[in-house]
């Protein structure tokens, strides 16, 4: 595309100043421009990058400009070096870990975010970021049958999440973890956090951080649907009960990772009320989906959560990053986190609250615009519409490979993504499988139009394709069958030569 | 300002897609005008909010949007309710807490980075967000004077790259914290952390975080700088390993948030290396300044530090969230981290580095963009321009406090920090000083030309002045001296009548 250069040292004014506001905007169009480009032509550029590690160190000066350059060359600079240098997760064919978008009505409320550039920290600091929060919090909980009662905040990702509620999971104990620690003490028993074998790693890390330690994270063994058996968290709970352990989080999931499958929640919860142990919920990737009437049942039993969260930044067309986080707890969560220093002391009091309370992060960006901005644009009917046709793509991709002799799924699709392999008649040996497996997906990300990526289920190697982002439509999803299809062939020709 | 209207319903394509090509270039033009004309207008507005708790919600419908709203509404609303509702961090005037700037090269960084939207937590995933990442770390290692063989990568803010410091430091004494967690234990010691009385809160919420427990905080007292004491340090440490107990870290600052003293980090090195401590520098601020030639000075003895975080979103003109992390000990910071689930596992191995692995945040936004369109469009001649013109203005300032009779300055002004008081001749009780204050600071900020916020000093009431946005000119420090001084007058005269 055509760049109208603009003089590099006539770019910023003398003395104090930033650009000009004339500047600034003829720039900004530059931008704007660039960015509509890209998103128009992202579908035809390879979506897992094919450059070697070091080549984009080797491209960029080994030291920085002393003077300064124009920001028109630098975006001669995103064309030649970052996004060849990118794996392009707002492309159409990007349907590895979880597909998701940033959509243009969330870059516009980055774009408005970085200009405010406040600090929420306390509610003085931005009386708007902390309320608007608070109230795109509340629509999100309308939007999913949340309680409305619950408090929320928004945190960057879901690992922070996570961690903040087993933290609040530790202070309910009333062990005077905050004040005493943990290490050194004689009147603490070990303290122990379960959950499934298929939950995140960002949980078993959260209890890492804390000081629980891995081997007080008991993983919940999964029944045929790769949901956590609610018999074997009773009996694990009541083996570490008989063992002087003490029990205190469960963390269930709605929508693992793996296979998106989704935990008994109601019966985890019971459980819960009957050994007083708190439960968190990690909703991140499908807690979006509950806004479909017919897909509300899946968080079922949560309302009974001491601590529950979900990713708009995965599934609701929010950039990243925006992970919501309620709690019906706010004074436990506030205790385990709470500081307040004389330099940050207000007037305001019990008036309002101060988010910097309830996280580890003091500071705090202005994040709630963005997913202000994508609820306004698309509403709740447009979003509603677009996780209908994800659904209902992964349906009829399941349906191919259900149809297909050489492939099979390995497990319920109740979203939109998809595990399976290719499963050739008479090739039966598990590790010619694996290999078989593995070289068919390198075959298909190498094709450029399409990135899959992989788990293991009980023990076999799956291919995972999750279907979320914006721009895909029912055309790409064929093309990348074909794409599997005629890899698979090609491979099996190989052989025979 | 004049927008034109877009059909709400016309911005959305039918089926899956988000705006057309054409429908996003009109709406981010009228985007980057409203961003152009706040950043014109901005220093015109009240720097702290007026609005009333509650206000915002009561602006906003309790309920989200069923169909799509036009963008072009939306800038309405900001106009109407985000920006009166907003304290101005991006203001000329705004002097509380550390004064930041959310830069146009900054911004328009942010712009990309959400168009990118992409999750750097592997190298495959986003080869350039990572190595990005190392290259502008590396430029910023080197206009700091920091060593060049640190490993580094970027945190969102302190809190969290402080917690990831201490996190290291506990790996690091190989007492099997990450495998056996802290409770239950009999074969721990107590574990304890060192730190001035001056530090930033932070240190103390990732002891709490971390299990290492309030008590177990050693806040060590400063001398009349305000800078910590190494003799004191040296007793607190003795006094614990005579106890039993584990020193196991120090956190020292560089620019501490109530006066932006630095602590003697020569000396504090010294002392860690006498006990095997791990030394964490907390320079968020002040590390910004060293890019000076003059004031390189003052990271002595931090290339003897284990880990070093500065903020380049506090002093370096770029958009929060950015706070740089280096350690010297990769292996470790990566030891109390990494867990590498099957569906994340990757071919490169060795060859790259996976930065999930190295923090608590599995995803990890684009940051490094925002920070190398900073350096590359004011250079490193610019910021020093800048910088330096910051510490002129508070100089200046610091002098005409001085030479006042009715105020005096409480600390000394190392960088563009001023911390000072009114105490008027034959006001000598300190409760009447601290009202006075108090009123005079509140009188000030009423006034909504500029916004300075307070800490304690030895039990002082301290008005605290920070110059650091990039819009800030000598006439606007003249004008707040101004209205200073005259609120001074006010509060007497009202006191006579």
């Amino acid at each position: 595309m055509a760049i109208k250069k603009i003089d590099p040292m006539a770019q910023l004014m003398p003395g104090t100043g930033d650009m000009s506001a004339e500047q600034f905007r003829a720039l900004g169009y530059q931008y704007v421009d660039w960015v509509s480009h890209y998103l128009e032509t992202v579908g035809e550029k390879p979506v897992l990058s094919q450059v070697k590690p070091g080549w984009v160190k080797s491209q960029l000066p080994s030291s920085p400009p002393q003077d300064p350059e124009s920001l028109s060359q630098a975006i001669d600079d995103l064309d030649r070096i970052i996004t060849p240098a990118n794996t392009h997760w707002n492309h159409p064919g990007f349907f590895a870990y979880f597909s998701i978008t940033g959509s243009t009505p969330g870059i516009l409320g980055e774009l408005v975010s970085a200009a405010y550039n406040v600090n929420g920290m306390l509610w003085k600091t931005s009386p708007a970021c902390t309320e608007l929060e608070e109230v795109v919090l509340d629509w999100l909980k309308q939007m999913l049958g949340l309680p409305r009662d619950w408090f929320g905040l928004v945190n960057d990702t879901a690992s922070v999440a996570s961690l903040c509620a087993i933290a609040a999971a530790r202070e309910s104990l009333d062990l005077k973890i905050r004040e005493e620690g943990m290490a050194g003490r004689t009147d603490l028993p070990a303290l122990c956090l379960y959950t499934s074998e298929h939950s995140h790693s960002s949980i078993e890390k959260g209890a890492i951080v804390l000081g629980i330690g891995q081997k007080n994270v008991r993983k919940i063994a999964v029944d045929a649907e790769f949901k956590m058996r609610a018999d074997a968290l009773e009996s694990a709970i009541l083996e570490d009960l008989a063992a002087g352990r003490r029990p205190f989080c469960v963390c269930a999931t709605v929508g693992t990772t793996s296979t998106t499958s989704v935990d008994p929640v109601p019966a985890i919860a019971d459980i819960c009320e009957r050994y007083h142990l708190w439960l968190h919920v990690d909703a991140a990737y499908a807690g979006s989906a509950a806004v479909l009437p017919e897909f509300r049942y899946i968080l079922d039993g949560c309302d009974r959560a001491d601590s529950f969260i979900t990713n708009p930044h995965k599934w609701m067309f929010t950039p990243v990053d925006f992970s919501a986080f309620y709690t019906r707890h706010p004074e436990i969560l506030r205790r385990a986190f709470t500081l307040v220093p004389e330099y940050l002391r207000t007037d305001q009091g019990e008036e309002v609250r101060d988010l910097m309370n309830y996280g580890v992060s003091m500071g705090r960006r202005f994040r709630a615009l963005k997913f202000w901005f994508v609820v306004r644009a698309f509403g709740v009917a447009g979003i509603q519409a677009r996780l209908r046709e994800h659904i209902r793509l992964a349906k009829r991709l399941a349906g191919w490979i259900d149809a297909h002799p050489d492939f099979e799924r390995l497990a319920p699709t109740p979203f939109s993504t998809v595990c399976f392999r290719a499963h050739p008649k008479g090739v039966d040996d598990e590790s010619k499988l694996e290999a078989l497996n593995e070289q068919l997906l390198e075959r298909v990300n190498a094709t450029g139009r399409a990135f899959l990526s992989h788990t293991k289920l009980g023990g076999r190697f799956t291919i995972r394709w999750a279907i979320g982002n914006l721009r895909t439509d029912e055309a790409r999803v064929e093309e990348t069958w074909k794409i599997l299809e005629d890899s698979l062939q090609e491979i099996h020709q190989g052989r025979k030569v």
